[in-house]
């Protein structure tokens, strides 16, 4: 199965996510995590199709998308150093043509931010914050202050 | 908006559907209406992209998604005709590569017994109705032979 770039970014403009975990994580100094990825889910049947794009990032697991049931597999890439070096300049070069750029543009903020350690300090995690709630995602559920708070 | 064939095969691949609805209708010799359609859904903020979609295929409408609320819009080719000669072209030039390609073989198929008036035969209407109940929306469903059931 091979994988071209553009058939790539086409599948990733109808399929893909870019989601950012903001969880509550009292071992941390600030008391929340992080916690960006890139997402692929499919049925089972298109498993192969999943490991092909596994190979073309040259990163990131095939695993079942848990919750919902073992037929759903899921292709995700949780690692901040593979996000930065492989799956931001993808996307960069090949860019997406929905609205979905504009969740990558925040997504890829994130990333930059937390390359620096920002997501360490209130202002960065602050800044994530106001990202991340601009986003589709989370745009549509409402969700705003409530669900973070971090502490000053 | 610029579309590119592999980009938009990459699309399709994640967000296309090749419909194939079998009505009851009385007012036809057998009963029964075959109806097959592409259909690519978006919600409406991506409105853009269908009119390049429908563009690119030069052929199509783009409108809203009844049922769905105004917000979902489709781009939906239903003429005999131009998914003859310009939906199931490209997809033979530009090859899908998740299963939905079975579903396309099985569209492609239902067409071509179209072309010759085979749905106008209790044969050709049944050839129709086991391809149709292949496909995977429908045998997820699993419906069978109560759904069509032509007359004799």
């Amino acid at each position: 199965m091979k994988i071209n770039a553009k058939w790539l970014t086409g599948f990733v403009d109808g399929e893909g996510c870019f989601y950012v975990g903001i969880y509550k994580n009292p071992s941390l100094k600030l008391g929340w995590q992080v916690l960006p990825e890139f997402v692929i889910v499919q049925h089972e049947c298109d498993v192969k199709l999943l490991y092909a794009i596994r190979k073309y990032f040259d990163c990131g697991k095939v695993r079942p998308n848990k919750g919902n049931g073992d037929s759903i597999m899921m292709y995700r890439v949780r690692s901040i150093t593979h996000l930065l070096e492989k799956i931001i300049p993808f996307f960069e070069r090949n860019r997406l043509i929905t609205i979905k750029q504009y969740d990558f543009y925040k997504f890829r903020k994130i990333l930059l931010i937390m390359r620096n350690g920002g997501h360490l300090t209130v202002e960065g995690l602050e800044e994530i914050k106001k990202l991340r709630n601009g986003m589709r995602r989370w745009k549509k559920k409402g969700l705003k202050d409530k669900e973070i708070v971090p502490s000053l």
